[in-house]
């Protein structure tokens, strides 16, 4: 298992974790001052300054971009919502080219408007994963699928295992397809150990950390920072890392919390966590 | 599939559905009122009166008590928290003889405080039901295990699929136990179809419904009224059914929402959504 108590080289900076007090620029300047070695920008931020400003930043200051977020949101109620999502996700797949992301990060969308039918979202997804996966092996961009938690499944996600991650790389193709592990959503899964090593060095894309709290008081936006919750954090990175993961921690922190705080405190905790309990 | 279309003799009333409003003999008498055949005390309410009062009560008025809620809550950070926690559910199965329960349910519990184990969790949960199964083999009373849904792993049940609920099953012997399947718990379970056909009629024991709102407001308390959100109920009815289920369907709603209205107008709201759309 990798030492990270030495510095913040591996921990990337999810820019939701700030999202409300910094622009993107603000972001990359944050991170190079307070040593973290990667970013990982939501297409909200990437469209303050536009993709090639973004990734002329990004590499001035010698950041890796471990991710863009996020592609999916593929499930829709007719071929015209579905056409729609898939030029959208193209659009994400060129922009994740042009700032030099690892992988783009998919959170595949839940049942569209007015449906009950959860088999035929999840049918949805893996045909539209399917059809992206032709603009998105062309531009030699990864896709990396990200089970979130059950509790998202009828609005944001019906993948919500890392079984069932593993079961569309299955029938997909490894080749540019892959999985993102984040602790908040799978920390609970009885099947996890077995399907991290599932999916393996290949499949294992990217690894987002925080923590769950007790109790948890928001469905979305109650994330807590890495050691203040009950996830064994060390525990499912040793898992990971015992699969091959080499890549980077990043710090995904959806909070009112923190987002009352300011950021040039919250990047030293984020820090500080990483080096202590990630 | 059964036709629940002309009255509610096979609906029974999660007493915590009017929780805030009714005492037992307020739930017992509105349930006659309304034509509902069975009903499910949770414990608070049956200590208002004692479980004989409310076995006679009950019995005159021609109730089937579906369950008992709850016991449970096994994890403990030592011994004697966990002897403590048998001891209450063994008064659990004696309560749940009295009143002619047709199972005590199981909400088995989550992490002891300060813990991050949750494999050790689970691994106490199985331990402690193999211990009162002892007791409640004995006293004849079926021990329905619960699976809860996911994000209340950490601080309420930390059995949250059906899977582990039928490997526990099978590990201590399908005698005397089985599983409530909670549509609320499970309805995302990409592995539901598959797990309640190996339940099989023996570990059906009970069926409860309720509904998944888009979007939820809060972790515990925003269930919705059966129609009012996104699951698939008869499917999942036709799912338990054909697997040889032939007991009631019971409302477990806890809701902000539903304790606000009179309950002489939930209750008919229940009976009119079990005969539409359950």
């Amino acid at each position: 298992m990798r030492d990270l108590s030495a510095d913040a080289a591996l921990l990337s900076l999810n820019t939701i974790t700030v999202r409300e007090q910094w622009s993107l620029a603000e972001c990359i300047e944050g991170c190079v001052r307070h040593g973290i070695g990667g970013i990982s920008p939501w297409r909200d931020k990437l469209e303050e300054m536009g993709a090639g400003e973004a990734a002329r930043r990004i590499g001035d200051a010698g950041l890796t971009v471990t991710g863009l977020c996020r592609g999916g949101m593929f499930p829709a109620a007719d071929a015209a919502g579905r056409q729609a999502a898939l030029d959208d996700n193209r659009r994400a797949v060129d922009d994740a080219c042009t700032i030099g992301a690892r992988c783009l990060v998919l959170v595949v969308g839940g049942l569209p408007p007015g449906s009950r039918d959860i088999a035929g979202a999840r049918d949805q997804v893996r045909d539209s994963i399917a059809k992206l996966l032709q603009h998105s092996r062309a531009a030699d961009m990864p896709l990396a699928i990200e089970p979130l938690h059950p509790m998202y499944a009828a609005d944001r996600a019906c993948v919500n295992t890392l079984a069932q991650a593993n079961d569309i790389c299955d029938e997909l193709g490894d080749d540019g397809l892959g999985i993102a592990v984040d602790l908040y959503h799978v920390w609970w899964d009885p099947d996890l150990a077995a399907q991290i090593a599932r999916a393996g060095k290949k499949r294992l894309l990217a690894f987002h950390v925080c923590d769950w709290l007790v109790p948890t008081t928001d469905l979305l936006l109650d994330r807590g920072m890495m050691g203040d919750g009950v996830i064994d954090i060390r525990g499912i990175r040793q898992l990971v890392e015992a699969a091959g993961y080499d890549g980077f921690c990043e710090t995904e922190i959806l909070s009112r919390r923190w987002w009352a705080e300011d950021p040039d405190a919250v990047l030293p905790t984020l820090v500080e966590r990483h080096r202590t309990v990630v």
